[in-house]
């Protein structure tokens, strides 16, 4: 069969989203599949067992990540991987993450079904909880991954309700003392590929089924503390006032008012947080504790927005004679998707016939942490409503087949095109344009 | 010796604001006499000791309210009353509340000493548990004096502790389930005096040693409930918002613009308490829920302020698309004071060569609840800082003087001019002006 007429087998597609959808739904149809859950574990083994069933090898690497691999024609060359993850938030819906697991894995069935072998070793990943999770640790599998967190940092680490993080991540299968040995090496993978549900009303709105995302948001984030004087609601003349919460009122206002003016879309501001102490009725707030949080999908347009925070900030605590401490959070630089997979993406669409458009992700993924460690790109499928997080996330299953069948044949084409040798991105890069 | 030259003991009455400040004094130097708290009953057994060694008799009535009095030289004439309350706030201070029972006590201890005998018995009252506090009820005394509160009403009342009132009030004195027992008849009193500090800055700015209080504020309160929803921070863009905090923000603004431009100083605004909901870094606030609280001086001054305060919420309402619920919590008129009593404390100010001004009162006190019930008015003194309800709330000695023997005087001209029948309202004013 002409590799370039391979499609993905719709149907059975559709019954593992039906299957790994029931793991952990709860009454209301909310899925609980929180990272290290049973239900999560469960859904794992769920997982590992299709994998076992159609033959792919599989490894539980040390942050608990599942790697399923088919082994390439061409000896030494380093795999293909893509995936995503498959736990959520809690109330969840089905699709957020375990989209791009099951599309992975339907992609390796397509394959092995066709007898196609690709000459990279082509391997499907699911990490470790990449949700915001009771631990405090989201995107914990693709971080650990890249370098980013040590055994030392998670040695203590406990949920909300005061479980060890370590010895949940053994239940599942890692080992939290070698932590580091998750770690990638350099040149080690060919490129990671990410599939997800848009989370947003862009493709929706413009009704494009496909999205190729160019870049994934970076995001600032910080508690912002605001000390005027609390007093006497009635005795204190609005004149004498130095109230907490009424200057928050004004940066609330200020980073809703420089995203909108900002210029472009992709720019958003969110005070998600807010409390004030005393906190009565009846007395003027001496203090107000808030976080705020800003995203923006270049370094370009993170600059010009910071600054402008920081000078509405300026301005508030000079008029309003309250003191402002900020404390960051987070602060992740936008992370550009790679450029020829992007292309070959855009091509494989074109051929297909299946209108796509490039746009930012405003939502952190496990890709921008691959980005460090190999080429990766993400394509975005439609989410009805715009809803995710919820038990409403629902996607149009064509949409899912756009996207499912760009990704395989943008592998295939990667698959031919990139270099043999182990550090080939240049080169790679003019074979795909 | 002439009625006239009468003045105050400063000495003593420094000696007993030093006493009773001790009572419930903690390290750090706060009160904590709250409501029925054994501070409070140690202060009540202070204040009836007292009066007990000076030989005037003590009566507690039903809401615990002390009440001690020297009679009269005319048989059955009503008596003059003068007072305030002795519990605090949680870390108060020693001057908000006891001041007025004190330079009550020092005013009858003044005119025996003087063995000058009024034509009305001379009253000293402290009213019970005139704070906000933990049972839920602040004025509680003089509201149950003044028939506001029933037996039934208070019956299953408890602490934050799980203390139930009806205990607390009787281990005070007072009888709970004959609580209406203590309401006072109309006609039973000549008048009410109070004296306060005054909580605020306004004589404090000018200079003025003397407040005459032209009216007790009104104040209205309520619970606004905003719905919006929530989001996800990254992924929604700013044109697709309902965000309930920025909402919240805007009205908090609107609330304190709204009274910044009231032709009255004496009109303020405040929004003390603020929490949303989910209320996450990441999360669109589908909720936010607040107070707000308005006070003005007069009817006229509130409907204005009420008027644009609703177009405020309609226009939040309508320009974010977000539901707006509201919950009154409180709504208290404005109370005038006496306008007799007011002239003859100027005339008294004036041959004492005190300086006054009239001014509002923006607090709350028992002599917005004796107005209902005889001929009130109420004296300030100067705040140092304009500070209260804390530990640093202080005043100065030589201003103390200056309204306690405005306060003896404006009492002996009443005592003089006012006419003996129980119900002589209008010719007691004619007398007076």
């Amino acid at each position: 069969m002409d590799s370039g007429k391979l499609h993905l087998n719709g149907s059975r597609l559709e019954s593992s989203i039906r299957e790994l959808g029931e793991i952990g739904r709860e009454t209301g149809g909310g899925l609980y599949r929180t990272a290290f859950s049973q239900a999560d574990l469960k859904g794992r083994e769920w997982l590992k067992t299709v994998l076992h069933a159609e033959g792919i090898s599989i490894r539980t690497d040390e942050a608990a990540n599942i790697w399923g691999s088919i082994p390439g024609s061409i000896p030494k060359l380093p795999p293909l991987v893509c995936g995503s993850h498959l736990d959520t938030v809690p109330n969840g819906g089905k699709f957020d993450g375990a989209l791009g697991v099951l599309l992975a894995l339907e992609v390796l069935r397509t394959l092995k079904d066709a007898g196609h072998q690709t000459r990279h070793p082509l391997v499907l990943v699911s990490f470790s909880a990449e949700e915001p999770n009771a631990y405090g640790f989201s995107t914990f599998g693709s971080r650990a991954a890249s370098g980013k967190l040590s055994s030392r940092q998670i040695r203590d680490a406990r949920s909300n309700e005061g479980r060890l993080l370590s010895e949940a991540l053994e239940e599942a299968g890692g080992d939290p003392g070698n932590l580091e040995r998750a770690v990638i090496p350099p040149g080690a993978l060919a490129a990671y590929l990410e599939v997800h549900i848009e989370q947003g009303k862009r493709l929706l709105r413009q009704r494009i089924p496909l999205g190729i995302v160019s870049s994934i948001t970076g995001i600032y984030r910080e508690q912002i503390r605001l000390t005027g004087e609390a007093n006497h609601a009635g005795t204190t003349l609005m004149s004498d006032r130095r109230d907490a919460l009424a200057a928050a009122a004004e940066i609330i206002l200020a980073a809703e008012e420089i995203c909108r003016l900002a210029p472009a879309p992709e720019v958003v501001g969110t005070v998600g947080m807010i409390g004030v102490t005393p906190g009565a009725a009846n007395i003027i707030p001496g203090e107000a504790l808030l976080t705020a949080e800003f995203r923006a999908a270049t370094e370009a347009q993170m600059e010009h927005l910071l600054a402008a925070w920081d000078e509405a900030l300026r301005r508030a605590a000079e008029t309003r004679e309250v003191k402002i401490t900020r404390t960051p959070i987070l602060n992740q630089s936008p992370v550009p998707m790679d450029r020829g997979i992007m292309m070959i993406a855009e091509r494989q669409a074109e051929r297909l016939q299946v209108p796509a458009m490039t746009l930012a992700s405003m939502a952190g993924h496990d890709a921008a942490h691959m980005a460090s460690v190999t080429r990766s790109g993400m394509l975005f499928v439609p989410s009805i409503g715009g809803k995710s997080h919820c038990p409403d996330e629902e996607s149009r299953m064509a949409d899912i087949l756009c996207a499912g069948n760009v990704l395989l044949h943008t592998l295939l084409v990667l698959d031919q095109s990139l270099d043999q040798s182990l550090d080939g991105r240049d080169e790679a890069h003019e074979g795909a344009v």
